[in-house]
């Protein structure tokens, strides 16, 4: 017998023969002889629909506090109605909000953090064979009030409560059915990952993969909760994320991600002196404006480049503090450019692993493929490159590092 | 300075714009120097709403516990909607669910009664110059489950909320503007009560006006709070429901009522014996059919009639019960009539004015209506009549008991 917890989000919830199909998943796992809990977000549109009455009622900035104890009723709907639907199959359930469960938070509304939760009392119901149906993405502070967890902190809550039961696994229900090497839609030979390491894993999320909420995933490292993601509408198993030591050997490159939602910001000629990076990254952080890349090189004439990328829906802000500190430390110039892409591998194997970036570089440059800013991490490297060069550069990459057999012990089709 | 706790329904909160109609209203009273404690209904159609997806989900009966779950959901949108468009209008406002509030009651879900409330809590909230936002309709039970108080729960939350702070008064705003003599829509001439008795309130309350549930007005009595019934749409005085001392004198006749939702079930010729009446009502209270009038005569041959009435859809269901019951007794026959009306005249003069029953069947009988039943309270007489005749019936009860000015300073235009 296991201890698993389940977590289904806003489509596979997103009506009454939905919330059937997973109280049918639910109860097929507890017949199985497994014990289950059970976290769910608000039905898919619920959400949407709260906000915008939020901001009807309360205009552009609706108090933190309200917001929160409005939106939370959304998945406070889906816990009663999933817990009715299982009781309708002949097995007891029940459902439990935040607050009733325990999830106690910071008071940070809307974006809260998870403190503790109440692991006896999720226990108690689990012993006595009853289905616990827990309301993700909320949580409650030390005075009771309501709070969430921000967008996606469904899954969050879901890895926190398989953490506070020490549960054999953490399954995150979504409409696909795993990990992919790379976007299926994209290329074709993409391949579901049997198994991937929670480093790989937040690497291929913050790099665009959309499968897995960033914040859970740093949740199960840090509590080393397995997370299995699978899909909704199959039997079939998904993507385990596991430990690195229990993540198979072999594999180099695990996947090849990409993204076309930043904008490149260049400052050319800066004198090189002491200081002229903090003028202008200081500003750009306290304009809350998030910079990915940054590459700076030092010419023959003693002068600088700076290079950095920002997500496009910042473009003008940043380019405006840009020539503010491009104009106070005496730049030559500066230019934005949105028509670029940034493509990355990821895999543990380069850490052990010479010469991948030499053999990226060359299959970039036999596509002809010009390589603009370059930017590595133990397990990734991604280069910026000409936004219409995108499909072509995943699928090279793919081709190379992935389907060319490199690692296939720790890859299934 | 008063503490002043508003209710407002349903269709008062229907929507946002009336949302914010309740929100001007509330920061009106606050102006004024008053401290506010508001209690709301679930917005108009969201509560159908909820239970029609509690029945897709949950079936014909789906369990209790969970129904309340959802269902509470209805009020908790509407306060935190409500305290956002108070703050927007520059006023401290704090949403509090039925939990949050320390509204605590029995374990009867779906129809709980209220067994105490934290009125320090409120207090202190109150003390700091906020305006409460209280969810109504909903508490919790001891093992912090949340519970409904069943339809019409919310004019009940509101008067206890007043209860326990010891408010000055419990404002119930609807969209009627008091209580009448009588039906306006029947009679033109109807007049609103400027006061009225809580005695007198639960009889108007219980044959049929539909201003306000009985089981608030009970709680009211109890505790002595006063009820200001009052239109959401104006600002005009209503009616006040107040102790019987505090309730002017004079009037014999507050109201004339009617119910055409009834019918009458009538056992013939039943051998007049001990546990004949037991047999009949047994069978019908286990079967939850809630009997009425009950009038029972024995005729000149020893043998007897009985007579009851029932809610008309369970006409059917009673006839059945009583045909058995019958059989059993020997009754001579059995029939069941749902073309009759129950209309009554209610007042406190009645109990110290004699001769108003006998001037009440004179009245009806110089119209020539004929009375079937008659069943009689110390501050009522109702008779049952073909229904035909109700509108007849009524006028000219109204004109002969009210609008003769029989107790004119009681009753204000």
């Amino acid at each position: 017998m296991s201890l698993i917890v389940q977590k289904f989000g806003g489509t596979s919830v997103g009506d009454v023969a939905r919330i059937e199909n997973v109280a049918r998943r639910v109860v097929a796992t507890r017949q199985a002889g497994h014990r289950v809990a059970v976290v769910v977000s608000a039905m898919a549109g619920e959400t949407d629909s709260l906000v915008r009455l939020a901001h009807a009622a309360g205009g552009d900035e609706p108090d933190p506090r309200e917001y929160d104890a409005l939106v939370s009723t959304g998945e406070q709907k889906t816990i009663a109605l999933l817990a009715m639907a299982i009781q309708r199959l002949g097995h007891p359930a029940r459902s439990f909000t935040g607050a009733q469960i325990g999830m106690r938070t910071d008071a940070a509304h809307m974006r809260a953090r998870i403190q503790s939760i109440d692991a006896a009392r999720i226990h108690e119901v689990l012993g006595a064979g009853t289905v616990a149906v827990i309301a993700g993405f909320q949580g409650v502070d030390d005075e009771g009030n309501v709070t969430t967890l921000g967008r996606g902190g469904s899954d969050t809550s879901a890895v926190a409560v398989a953490a506070a039961l020490n549960a054999d696994v953490c399954e995150i229900y979504t409409d696909v059915d795993g990990v992919y090497t790379t976007d299926p839609n994209l290329v074709s030979a993409a391949r579901r990952l049997s198994r991937i390491s929670y480093d790989e894993m937040l690497e291929m999320a913050s790099l665009g993969a959309k499968v897995l909420q960033i914040r859970s995933v740093k949740f199960a490292m840090q509590y080393g909760v397995p997370i299995h993601v699978r899909s909704s509408f199959s039997e079939d198993e998904g993507t385990w994320v596991v430990r690195e030591e229990d993540a198979m050997e072999g594999l180099v490159v695990s996947g090849v991600t990409y993204n076309r939602s930043e904008a490149k910001i260049r400052l050319r000629g800066v004198k090189d002196q002491p200081g002229v990076a903090a003028r202008l990254f200081g500003p750009l952080g306290e304009a809350g404006i998030v910079v990915d890349m940054i590459v700076q090189n030092v010419g023959q004439d003693g002068s600088t480049d700076i290079t950095f990328t920002v997500p496009r829906g910042d473009t003008r802000r940043a380019l405006a503090i840009a020539e503010q500190a491009g104009a106070e430390v005496g730049a030559a110039g500066v230019l934005a450019d949105e028509s670029i892409a940034k493509v990355s591998i990821v895999g543990l194997g380069m850490k052990d692993h010479a010469g991948v970036a030499s053999r990226m570089f060359r299959v970039l440059a036999s596509e002809g493929i010009n390589i603009q800013l370059i930017s590595t991490s133990e397990i990734k490297i991604s280069v910026l490159i000409e936004e219409k060069y995108t499909e072509l550069a995943v699928r090279a990459l793919h081709a190379a590092f992935v389907e060319s057999g490199a690692g296939q012990p720790r890859a299934e089709a």
